[in-house]
């Protein structure tokens, strides 16, 4: 196997001199490719709160690197003023994005830093915060790797893999989750065809994942989620590949909507479908899929969005689920940084957690 | 039961001097509801050629009433020069689809009609072209209708219908194919509820189905085509209904993208998954769906096309196929205009349109 160069998209990266954030704006793609050079307390929170910067690891990263560059302004010559100010910042930040875990997550891992190491002054301070959040991207991009490296295993050259959704690295952290198979396999030298479901209605699929894999150079074909189908009777897919937001502590799936059609429709033309996520997506508490609420959203987004002019009158009524539940008969298998697991999958999965936490 | 004023769309229709055509302008739907007079051979042909008028029967009953109205305009003393100008008119109005069967075929009645009476004056012609025009817009509702009651059969009070792409009365005559049954119960005052597949990438689902269900005061509620599955699941859906454009002697259907992946999740949910066309939709020359070739469509249709701006890189390949082809094995039942017919579809096929022939 050789390895090949592949540009990955550094979706979010501290500038050199350390005193700025700089991102992808996520929402000017896939049209213009703007990098976003972000100072002020103000700019990190817009950045949030706008979603320049959306999926929830990738908000993580962001926000270890904002603080780090918001604490190097704080002007204070003894620590308690230094933590007041670097207190008030935090939830300011914190309050951009209020239910996103892994936002409040990576906030209280630099607040922990500034605050164990009170007695050692600001300079040190900020070094270690420095250390700290480098340590939160490294660490999403070993997670993301370990899940790619299982996922690995799971194909050979030329295989056809379908996608549904974006679970990449503008979500992420290099690899991705759901797509981070795709990025490997084109270091190692192996190469895949993805066919992308543009994921209606927010179009994830379209202008996130196509513009991932064709900026990485991978071979990718994008298609309308009905396509799905066809294209797996025609031979072309060898397997699905799907990020999630919340696995069932039976094995359930929730993912973006149309997931539970992409399995249905796998299981029927025999191709497997796997389910890529951190094991910290696995929720022990959460019996079965039929526990977890699907959120409902608004009509404008299957009716308006994108689009020039409405394409269906005012007066008709939308559904519109955001997700849609998997059940487990019909996964594979799920593929975590852990190793991957099969059915029965409320037994192998606290088995595998119970392993792996020895 | 209680008849019950349904507001029929009047897609096609004379004026009551019989001087115009009317048509809905379909381009405009579903933001503007635009009619247009039509009594120009130029402005029939461009009716058809810019797709004001689209589906293949109503072009058929546009085209007959188009020759009657210019007919009508026919400067001459004598048949030959009346035929002389009629056969002009008639071969550039063919000209408009060259592909499309029932605008020649209506076209090719209108002429029979002309030629058996050329000893009978131009009076008479005219009388018995205004007859036969009438004769083929009757005879597409009186189809239409008679799929729909065999359609009522199916159905029963409160169900959830799903419905993907259009075979409505825009594209037929006041009841259509696949819809029609939605609007013969509304007749019957049997409430169903319509879930519409929004039908990416051209939408008719979204822009047509939902604009027709809606006017004729039909419940329904439009969804992206990745939510089929969850509201089959949340048992939200008795029953699927589709058109078709091409049935295969072995019963294999080949309809819009899309069609098979819904056959499928009925299949999967234990929901019956139902066809619905004229019986002349039956091509018996054509042994299985394998052999039915496939259009693929151009990506701008993915990528741009209703959109402020394009949704995915210019560089990013799409594949495109307008039609998918349903196996027999997931089809409940193909309901034409002389009969429901159930697997085994070969013999059963064969078997109907032998009896109904006799």
């Amino acid at each position: 196997m050789s390895l090949k160069s592949v540009t990955h998209i550094d979706n979010v990266k501290l500038s050199e001199d350390g005193n700025s954030v700089i991102i992808i704006d996520q929402t000017k793609l896939p049209n213009r490719t703007e990098y976003l050079d972000l100072r002020t307390a103000k700019d990190i929170y817009d950045a949030i709160f706008h979603l320049k910067v959306r999926g929830a690891p990738a908000i993580g990263i962001f926000a270890g690197y904002g603080m780090y560059v918001l604490a190097k302004n704080i002007k204070a010559d003894n620590f308690d003023d230094f933590y007041s100010e670097f207190s008030k910042l935090k939830e300011y930040i914190n309050s951009s994005r209020p239910t996103a875990v892994n936002l409040s997550h990576a906030l209280e891992r630099m607040d922990k830093i500034v605050f164990e190491n009170r007695d050692n002054g600001i300079d040190v301070i900020l070094q270690l915060m420095f250390e700290e959040s480098k340590k939160i991207h490294e660490e999403d991009i070993a997670m993301c790797k370990a899940i790619s490296e299982y996922g690995l295993t799971l194909v050979k050259e030329g295989d056809g893999i379908l996608t549904h959704c974006n679970a990449g690295p503008l979500a992420t952290s290099r690899y991705g989750t759901g797509l981070g198979t795709l990025f490997l396999a084109k270091e190692r030298g192996i190469e895949l065809k993805a066919f992308c479901d543009e994921t209606r209605p927010l179009l994830q699929g379209a202008r996130l994942t196509t513009y991932e894999l064709q900026k990485a150079g991978i071979d990718c074909t994008l298609i309308c989620d009905n396509m799905a189908s066809i294209v797996m009777k025609e031979g072309k897919i060898n397997a699905c590949f799907v990020g999630c937001d919340r696995v069932a502590a039976n094995g359930d799936v929730a993912n973006k909507i149309g997931t539970s059609g992409v399995a249905i429709l796998a299981k029927h033309y025999g191709i497997p479908f796997y389910v890529f996520c951190p094991s910290s997506t696995i929720d022990f508490n959460c019996e079965t899929g039929a526990d977890i609420k699907i959120e409902q959203r608004a009509p404008e987004e299957i009716k308006e969005k994108f689009y020039v002019e409405p394409m269906a009158l005012p007066e008709v009524k939308c559904y519109n689920p955001a997700f849609d539940v998997t059940d487990n008969e019909l996964v594979t298998a799920i593929v975590t940084e852990k190793g991957i697991c099969r059915s029965p999958y409320k037994e192998n999965l606290a088995t595998l957690f119970k392993e792996t936490e020895k």
